[in-house]
């Protein structure tokens, strides 16, 4: 599996994503799920994927034109006038590699699946984020779900709900991020270190900062065992039911 | 779905389950999944269910012998002489009314399907814990694995992993799994109130405490208001990262 999550806040998008790649238990590697398209100052388009790994990695060699010469490439997407057409074409890329694959006589459905999360700015309009399904439609997150869960979502989701508030930090943010993840990794096998984090500061169209975090980060290790510790208190504040 | 939870402590067993039943997300009723079988003194038998409800109604119904006439139902699982056989006839009886319903041309995998748990005493022998599949076989909580969860177990898993300890009491215990349902039914639609509740106190082969919780039990209220609170607080304990 994998987990990846893309979530707007007031003050830009944050992005994270697990590096697990495993087909079977006994076939595990790591392949990074989040890719950067960027033209600074004009555009900033961050795709995070979840899925079939040949599906994922053949949808991004075709977004980055690396199916064409060098001197040819120039990603269509970096010539979309909206995050809409962006999201148009990935999601357009995306059902044609899966049909693909499809046609010579394999399931379509769940063995060559993937979806998608889009993030981004182009310079005039507002950041924006989508959800991209497997059949190449997609949906916006808004003020009422502002962030997307991709991969081995359930663990994580109950602290985002608990937690996410649209005004928080980019710090308090990572940190909502790093509980969310710490607890998949502690309950599936299938989502494991390192992690990919990379913020999106609203009007800037550059990457901000993007980070490795190793299983040797002392922050990730700090926020792993204190959220433990925290946990517990927590549990013991709440008050003792009368049997 | 579902979301039930078995747990062996030191002082004995807990149950839980919550009680929504759905074919669809327009087809929501409520029943109940836990069952106990019980002869006081001499054993108490608690069985939970996951899965087409077809299914476990027939298995609970045939093991209560409620296809015979009143005056000759005697059921086997109250003669077995050990928890162990307990299990094989409850695993017997599942996947026999599996393969009934899959005779007839349906297929044979997930819709007929159910998971359960079966956990009790027997007098002369340790209370034990089994979770049992619809292929009949099982498998039975240690020291190690000390909890089963049937149904949409993800959402509820991080806290039970974080604070299950073999020595609570039973307040702490049900305090617990409460967290663990409100997690799960903040989540998914799929599980809902009101849960059923019991306590077997180790030695006593009789059904302790039983109760059913509903969405109005001031308990349950203060759980779950005050669980966010807490988690809330939890979060903001932990140290800020320096991004």
């Amino acid at each position: 599996m994998t987990y990846c999550v893309g979530m707007r806040l007031e003050r830009g998008l944050v992005f994270m994503s697990d590096t697990r790649t495993n087909a079977g238990v006994d076939n595990i590697s790591t392949f990074r799920k989040m890719f950067t398209f960027e033209n600074q100052g004009e555009r900033c388009i961050t795709i995070l994927t979840a899925g079939n790994l040949a599906t994922t990695q053949s949808v991004i060699s075709i977004l980055e034109e690396r199916t064409k010469a060098p001197a040819d490439r120039k990603p269509s997407i970096m010539e979309a006038p909206t995050m809409f057409q962006v999201a148009q074409l990935v999601g357009q890329t995306l059902r044609e590699v899966i049909a693909a694959n499809s046609e010579e006589g394999q399931r379509a459905d769940a063995a060559f699946n993937a979806t998608l999360i889009v993030g981004g700015q182009i310079a005039g309009s507002p950041p924006r984020l989508f959800l991209i399904y497997p059949e190449g439609n997609f949906i916006e997150a808004g003020e009422d779900t502002p962030y997307f869960q991709i991969g081995e979502t359930k663990y994580g989701r109950p602290i985002l709900v608990r937690a996410y508030e649209p005004d928080m930090s980019f710090e308090a943010a990572v940190k909502l991020l790093l509980v969310s993840f710490d607890s998949t990794i502690k309950a599936n096998l299938s989502v494991g270190l390192p992690l990919d984090l990379q913020l999106y500061e609203e009007g800037s169209c550059a990457r901000g900062l993007s980070r490795r975090i190793d299983a040797d980060d002392p922050y990730f290790q700090a926020i792993s065992s204190g959220w433990g510790t925290a946990l517990k208190s927590a549990f013991d504040s709440l008050p003792d039911v009368e049997l």
